[in-house]
């Protein structure tokens, strides 16, 4: 790992330091999406069938999972991962219904109503990728605030393995959500499918959910297209930046640092301290627990990249932490809350020394559906409001238009806009007229 | 205008019938809009002034607005147009408040404290564009509701006359609000300064405001770079959508379509009635309305692509409005109020035949910066929202995570993240060493 002296560096070097590993994006992942998708659109499910051959080695019957498929998978997850799964369950709804958002009604003038009503909306899309391993997490993350804001028609795709079984556990949370029309599709078609719809897979209005490259850059693709579909957030790779002072346990920082890691190799993991002695520590600490660590391969080549700085002193600390905007905060310092409204720029926020991200991830209610690669400058993670639209509306009795009515057609004049004015002047004449 | 009868017409022809105008998008577009982010990107204001001096006829000397010169503007705008700056700015406030997201804490277990908690964007760009008029209101919609928000650094882009100097009710409007930094500039160049920042003008996180369709594909461009900003809303052509039947007005209705078409030759403006007099009873108040009206020329362009439609009945009418998915949606008819909950994909609802849309354009209190485009499926309207991040925050006990710890790490098992489960065993095991 990169041991950093923070004052010694020039603006650049700093700047430098704080740098994401540049996208993998390129004209071919672009062209080859594009290519991809515009098949999808022309020949619909044969297209799905014989990209599926090919990618994921599996000839597929029905796209759909069926009932049996459902409760065949029910069978094979153990009692343990069962009750784990609805433990989370249970804190997540408790976590996304407590910060729903909800209507508003108020009269902004006598006789003029405005509100704002939440509509759930139609139909979402939401992908859970199968990579190394199935992530039962991501469909409690995204199917939770689907059924608290009250979407109806939920579609999930995730990849089937080759002999065309989804993952089980997958299938298990999926049922235990709510959600039952999942379809055995992987990678940037599934996106497609969802966005302009099939003859199988119903066309989506908005697009949920991780991926790789080649499904980040079709979600990017489909957003972009009116006639596509929304997504959730830009997307890239994870990552954790940990603010640790000299009462921090140097097994406790390393584990979670190695917990990002292990995501792949460009995820990032930035450590940030005071102390000197945390930081060496810490090093060899990562280097004990690399020892028997399963993907310790797949963390090495990301820590070949991440980086323990050395800063004069927290505050810096948190200054070079907003800067550098990270999905994952872990403040795991004394009086870690005092820190908190220091804090503007990042995707969630862990304080002190017994809440690892392991916890955010899985279980603690919040969402793990979070803005990586700077984005958390200016995005919010998934939550209920992600699945609703908020609608504003206004009715304006005839006195209510007579009290606010001249407002704007004055502003209209201004404006230029003749038949704006007009359109309220017209109105306030005639209730001139029938005065008595 | 198109009158068109909805049975008679096959799935097909009702397709064509909702379509939009196709985007103002094409190659040429794209890589001039790209060759000049570009230019700013590397050249700064020296490219900014250039491009001024081409494109909006002037040279610039200090590309901000000086104190001097917001005095000299307010000296020039009327009383009564102050008046109503100030009357719409209260109301807009008002409502804006009252829907603004706020700060939620709650114990999803014992020991387990989560809150969402909202940190307002650093720094927002605002652009109001300068057509062929003012649009001081545009200022009102943006700067109220980041100043809610709570966002001290506000920065404004309008472009300058020839003579160098910004519209004085726009000026006016942005003091009201608390905005002190406007530049004299507009146009894609505006943007791009904005996203990346000049030796003038700052770097913002996040960028407002709608456009022509350079700056509209200025803000598709920096959206899609990580490096540069996000953005409200995709844009798109105004656009209304009237639902009227027998009790309304034909000089209403007629109005109403009227101020939409006024906007320009791509605004859509759609009556759909199951009543056939009143149609035709609508068509001919167009024409008597078009007869004296400044705009008249840009509405009759507008008017050609739009439709009067016969609908079976109100309900039908109500499904087809939420296929089409409004920017804007009148619902004049009887009891407006009753239908509201039908409707689900629309911008913004004007309720009863005293709401013309124009209030909600100035000063009815909702927010006139609306998804457009078909885009309301799927996005809502600007608000406070719009100016924060919903940041989440854990923090655990050592009974919080005694309580929780063992869920986190059966599931992090189960995705085959053993460095996440690690982080939770070896902190759980920690405690058990130290429990008496």
């Amino acid at each position: 790992m990169n041991i950093v002296e923070w004052s010694a560096l020039d603006a650049t070097a700093r700047a430098a330091m704080l740098e994401r590993a540049p996208e993998a994006q390129s004209v071919e992942l672009r062209d080859g999406v594009a290519r991809l998708i515009a098949q999808v659109r022309a020949d619909g499910d044969s297209t799905l069938r014989a990209l599926t051959r090919r990618y994921d080695g599996c000839e597929l019957g029905a796209l759909a999972v069926s009932a049996g498929e459902f409760d065949a998978a029910d069978a094979l997850v153990a009692p343990e991962l069962k009750r784990a799964i609805g433990e989370a369950r249970e804190r997540i709804e408790r976590f996304h219904r407590a910060t729903a958002p909800a209507d508003v009604a108020l009269d902004t003038a006598p006789g003029v109503r405005c509100e704002r009503v939440l509509r759930p909306l139609r139909r979402v899309g939401l992908y859970v990728p199968s990579g190394s391993a199935p992530l039962p997490s991501t469909v409690l993350m995204l199917a939770v605030p689907a059924a608290i804001a009250g979407c109806h028609d939920v579609v999930m795709c995730t990849p089937a393995n080759a002999q065309g079984d989804c993952d089980p556990l997958v299938l298990h949370a999926a049922r235990a959500c709510g959600v039952k029309r999942v379809f055995k599709l992987g990678g940037a078609q599934a996106i497609a499918a969802m966005a302009y719809g099939t003859e199988s897979v119903p066309r989506c209005d908005k697009l949920f959910g991780p991926g790789n490259a080649w499904v980040t850059e079709a979600k990017r693709q489909v957003a972009l297209d009116p006639q596509g579909a929304a997504i959730d957030l830009p997307a890239g790779p994870s990552e954790v930046l940990v603010i640790a002072d000299a009462s921090a346990d140097p097994g406790f920082v390393a584990a979670d640092l190695l917990s990002q890691a292990e995501h792949g190799p460009d995820s990032q993991a930035i450590l940030l301290s005071p102390s000197s002695a945390l930081i060496m520590a810490v090093e060899a600490a990562i280097e004990a627990q690399l020892a028997d660590l399963p993907r310790a391969d797949l963390a090495r080549r990301a820590l070949a990249h991440s980086r323990l700085i050395h800063v004069p002193d927290l505050a810096t600390a948190v200054r070079v932490s907003n800067d550098y905007a990270p999905e994952h905060l872990i403040l795991n310092v004394e009086n870690a809350r005092s820190w908190l409204a220091q804090v503007d720029n990042a995707g969630s926020i862990f304080l002190g020394p017994w809440s690892p991200e392991a916890v955010g991830d899985y279980c603690s209610g919040t969402n793990h559906v979070l803005p990586t690669y700077g984005h958390a400058r200016a995005w919010s993670g998934v939550s209920v409001a992600s699945f609703v639209k908020l609608v504003t509306v206004q009715e304006l009795s005839a006195d209510g238009l007579r009290a606010i009515g001249p407002c704007a057609a004055t502003l209209a004049r201004a404006e230029g806009l003749d038949a704006h004015e007009r359109a309220v002047t017209r109105r306030l004449r005639r209730l001139a007229e029938n005065a008595v």
